[in-house]
């Protein structure tokens, strides 16, 4: 390489920082978590480095040792000393001058941060309202990866429509989840939402929903559905590790029964909350 | 944000350089070009220009002054001052603590590289072999963005396989294109490529193709083929920036003809030169 610019500035490249030759940012060549604790207490950490390491052996970065993630992840909470984060944290492959060919003794590169949650109790009594958006993603989305430009597109579309999330729907017409959210609908005490596939991320609120769902006695079906029995459900809610439950009382501007938020979606909420004690 | 950490090392927030909040890594949200020149010229500038400001404008960054990336570009090629090389460009939607919506206030992050090309006689004389992968990106292939973790698998499964690119096959079994190349056959005198469509990226490269085609007396027909048509064509070739017209003389491991490059991919790479003069 000759010359580098960063903006008007031209860059000798041996005074170049290595991170402008990240591979997340030439191609989204990485995996990411977050995660979050309860009053002092991370919530789900075992199953989130679990997920972190299949997404990391699903495009092939192997030189990740997880129980330092782990060490990291408690590190930089102990020294936060706060007792409701968000953890935010990524490896990706490397930094190396572009190429998709990868070198195999890339050292990948880690970035976390860790951010003060404040509760939104007003959201999860008012609900909130959702809007639905193509599903333009790539086909392996049970991988967690850095090439998220599908999801920012259908977000800033439904924020822009005054919605909190966006619903995305397949070009058969199937809702797959939200752009950063499992989504769920209630129907005569069913909790219904899209089985794991490539194209669904392994959600891990989504798998405590499941629980709690089997704790207050409603039935499970992992099976999709489209718009329409989206808007006639009894019930419509997200789960998102940031926000656990949130009742979706608006779906593409129609309200979902009453407009408020349904008992089971209020149920499943605290049912979830006795899992983060 | 309350602390961020590289690798091992905790950093305090506010001494972080932007570029680690970067919506690039976070998201690719951004997109690029690849282009070239040839003995001191560069290839169609107006034309890789022009597709920069599409991709720009359907990821909705707004704040981009074209003719001062025309600028920089210029600035950059002047200053290297070298014939024959590549030129890689990016724009980031900006920097900011990570949220999929985005402020609209923020500053695109641009950054360019200049590196020389040399000239590779022996692929060209040779021909290359390619292997097909399934094709796993995203739904907007049309928009040349940073998302590209599909192209690098793929293509890593290629090298891994001894060949020099992925031929990207979707669910339906046909192929769109290769990882980092358009894909062509040539039967009968007719040479055959995908129809521009939201899954293919409207290659410039394609483009002077075509027309080179129609200048030697071949039929052209945007119609998408599969695999098995591939091996049994008369001739295939890819087209891409940095190596205009290559040869391919294996697909999936299966000879095609004879295996050495035909003579209509070889006077397509000779009209294509008359180009970029």
């Amino acid at each position: 390489m000759k010359l580098a610019m960063l903006n008007d500035r031209i860059v000798p490249v041996e005074e170049l920082d290595p991170v402008y030759f990240d591979r997340g940012i030439y191609f989204g060549d990485g995996v990411y978590e977050v995660l979050r604790s309860y009053n002092g207490k991370i919530f789900a950490l075992q199953e989130h480095l679990q997920r972190f390491a299949n997404s990391l052996a699903a495009i092939r970065i192997t030189s990740v040792d997880i129980s330092l993630v782990r060490d990291r992840v408690e590190r930089a909470f102990l020294t936060v000393g706060l007792p409701n984060v968000k953890i935010y944290f990524h490896v990706t492959r490397g930094s190396a001058p572009r190429s998709h060919v990868w070198e195999t003794d890339l050292e990948p590169n880690f970035f976390l941060t860790v951010s003060e949650l404040v509760a939104n109790p007003q959201e999860k009594a008012r609900g909130i309202a959702v809007s639905t958006h193509p599903d333009w993603r790539w086909k392996r989305c049970d991988i967690k990866s850095l090439n998220l430009l599908a999801n920012v597109l259908a977000r800033q579309d439904a924020t822009d429509k005054g919605c909190d999330e966006a619903i995305l729907v397949d070009e058969q017409g199937r809702i797959t989840e939200g752009a950063g959210s499992t989504f769920f609908a209630i129907q005569d005490k069913t909790l219904q939402t899209s089985p794991l596939s490539a194209n669904i991320l392994p959600s891990i609120t989504r798998e405590f929903v499941i629980r709690a769902a089997g704790n207050i006695g409603l039935e499970v079906r992992q099976e999709c559905f489209t718009p329409q029995q989206a808007v006639s459900a009894d019930e419509l809610l997200i789960a998102v590790t940031t926000r656990d439950v949130v009742p979706v009382v608006r779906f593409d501007n129609v309200p979902i029964k009453d407009g408020a938020p349904g008992p089971c979606t209020k149920a499943l909420a605290q049912e979830f909350l006795k899992f983060t004690r």
